[in-house]
């Protein structure tokens, strides 16, 4: 019994973080259930169900499929799913009027051979990146409402009621996810994805911001290493989540694609850039990645070596992570990046100044002044 | 009229190529045209059609939605959709006795509210990560059919009939696809997990193979860069893919846990360690990709300096690359890397030799050597 209740608990406490950590889920799965609820209305209002009968179901189904996170995505499925429908239902009632001059035994055999070519093709070109990546579920439906029309009309008569009644449905599921999510506490994949690209430099920032201090203590004082570890953990770590930043990246530039202007947000958002940024942030996140291999590893070299680059290096880290706060909190407001040439420029100073000192190769610091200029670049692209 | 031709010719090569690098996708677009077939039958043949009517459409239906192109996600797909649409439909049915005992009024406001309240606890299930990964689609097909059912009891009399003869069809379109699936050219998701895994590892290995001589060239000879590097192109980009691959292993990881044996693999195969190995990899890789900066960028350090460490930094390179084969050879056949110890030896030599020459940091190297030792104890724990 108390097992029992300590997983309850356990379980609770899950949820309230899961609610506290992004309260649009909550707002999401209400969304949800209030489309579903909706559309089920046709059933329970005699006028409406005597115009749509059983074909009802096709609506709620249509919701429960259709309705996802953010409004980008939901376009996207519902239209995909309507134009998928439209075209493959017109194509079905062909195919049946082709098999019906074939005669009463060659029907099946024509209707199976075109379900049978039409599906092998459709399901080869999903395999296409292109296809793929927009209109996947699209060809998923094509597939699904061809087999169905064709297969169906073989022993219903009424092909074509049939197919319009269901049509009509469908769009209806459709158009009451879009409303809903659009107009009930829209969730955009575009802001999303703006939201990421500057919180993921951020998080680059303040990595570096601590890992001039980290490394030198380090190698100054061999007993807070224990210390040190436990309470920089967080920010040692952060940039990790960078490094699989990429398919979420690519799903959401994808999603945003289809979503109308909103906010601050134009139709034509070059939102490709947004991935351009993000492949450049994950550069430099592999770069702090092998850079924070020397935090952990004891690097066993001369003592008197790390002590002469120590100070150049640390204002180094430091004006790196000023650019790319700056860099960050620019690509949130939108705004051109003009206080970033300082911190480049004193960047560059540094930069030299260990350069000086160092008559042999700097492999660590001419990584972090390199990772620097197209991350700039890219920045006053995107604002431009 | 050019233009289209064109246009044809350059689809029809993409097609040609496409099916060339995996002949497999021709194979499953064969077989889902085959198993859609086979279940078109039950409208085609009389006597299954008067035993099933227009609840055969489910079985198209699951055919469509379920069949997927590797092994595990067919099964873990249709168990997740048998199983939903069984726990939903005995649901819908006692909700819907629920809501006859409220009146005839009352009647369509509880299932209303039931269909509320279910739609809104289920889609917040879907954002707990655990649930997300193995049972999306099964909670998506509960609330679904929970709807589905719960809502046309309101109208339909028949219900409970109505509900067995659809769960019968879903029963056979899964077993279809499971059926054609496992013993029609079966594509593992546990083989494909396996092979990816050794290749990555190659991968590395054809780039440290290349690595040595290519960054010292630059050093020698700064007018044959050009020409190297477009040589060198393809195993210099080569660990890029490897980058991306998480979510690849992730999904292939997770299906594979559904796949009985097969093969090599008996049924309890440790595919979580396909995943730590594919943590190792990515870490060199990511290394690699810090490596690789230093070809491309000149670095401009004194030329006395790479004379003296090029001999030692090309040998250990070699080595390791050696290492890796003989690791990655090692998963293939699933035997222990005995040989490898010889090679992990004279690397350790290589790297004191090099350590010797640079009284200063050696970053580049120690770095090599470290990313070896977690990869070969993971690789001999995964053949243990």
């Amino acid at each position: 019994v108390m097992k029992v209740k300590e997983k309850c608990v356990g379980t609770a406490k899950n949820v309230k973080k899961m609610a506290k950590d992004d309260p649009r889920r909550i707002i999401h799965s209400l969304k949800v259930a209030l489309a579903l609820t909706l559309v089920s209305l046709f059933y329970y209002i005699r006028p409406l169900y005597a115009g749509f009968g059983v074909s009802g179901m096709w609506a709620v189904l249509t919701v429960v499929v259709v309705f996802e996170f953010s409004v980008g995505a939901t376009i996207s499925k519902g239209l995909n799913r309507g134009f998928a429908t439209l075209t493959a239902g017109a194509l079905g009632v062909g195919a049946q009027h082709l098999a019906i001059l074939c005669g009463k035994k060659g029907e099946p055999v024509v209707l199976g051979f075109l379900v049978f070519l039409l599906a092998a093709m459709s399901t080869f070109t999903r395999f296409f990146p292109g296809i793929k990546k927009r209109y996947d579920y699209g060809v998923l439906i094509f597939v699904l409402t061809f087999s169905l029309v064709a297969v169906s009309g073989y022993r219903v008569d009424m092909i074509l009621d049939l197919a319009s009644q269901r049509f009509s449905t469908i769009l209806i599921g459709g158009a009451t996810c879009m409303i809903v999510s659009i107009f009930i506490c829209p969730v955009w994949a575009g802001e999303d994805l703006h939201n990421l690209t500057a919180k993921n430099i951020k998080k680059l920032a303040s990595f570096l911001e601590g890992f001039g201090g980290e490394c030198f203590k380090l190698v100054d004082n061999d007993l807070s290493t224990k210390d040190s570890k436990r309470n920089g953990k967080s920010f040692l770590q952060s940039h990790k989540s960078i490094l699989a930043s990429k398919n979420t990246e690519e799903s959401l530039a994808n999603f945003a694609r289809w979503e109308p202007c909103h906010g601050r947000f134009r139709l034509h958002h070059p939102w490709k850039l947004y991935l351009k940024i993000g492949a450049l942030t994950r550069q430099c996140a592999y770069q702090i990645e092998t850079l924070s291999g020397y935090i952990n590893c004891d690097v066993k070299a001369t003592l008197e070596f790390p002590r002469r680059i120590k100070e150049s290096c640390i204002r180094m880290s430091l004006e790196l992570s000023k650019t790319l706060r700056t860099l960050a909190s620019s690509i949130e407001t939108m705004t051109h990046p003009k206080k970033g040439g300082i911190h480049i420029e004193s960047l560059k100073d540094a930069a030299r100044e260990l350069k000086s000192i160092l008559s042999t190769m700097s492999l660590c610091s001419s990584n972090d002044l390199l990772e620097l200029v197209p991350d700039a670049t890219a920045a006053s692209i995107l604002v431009n």
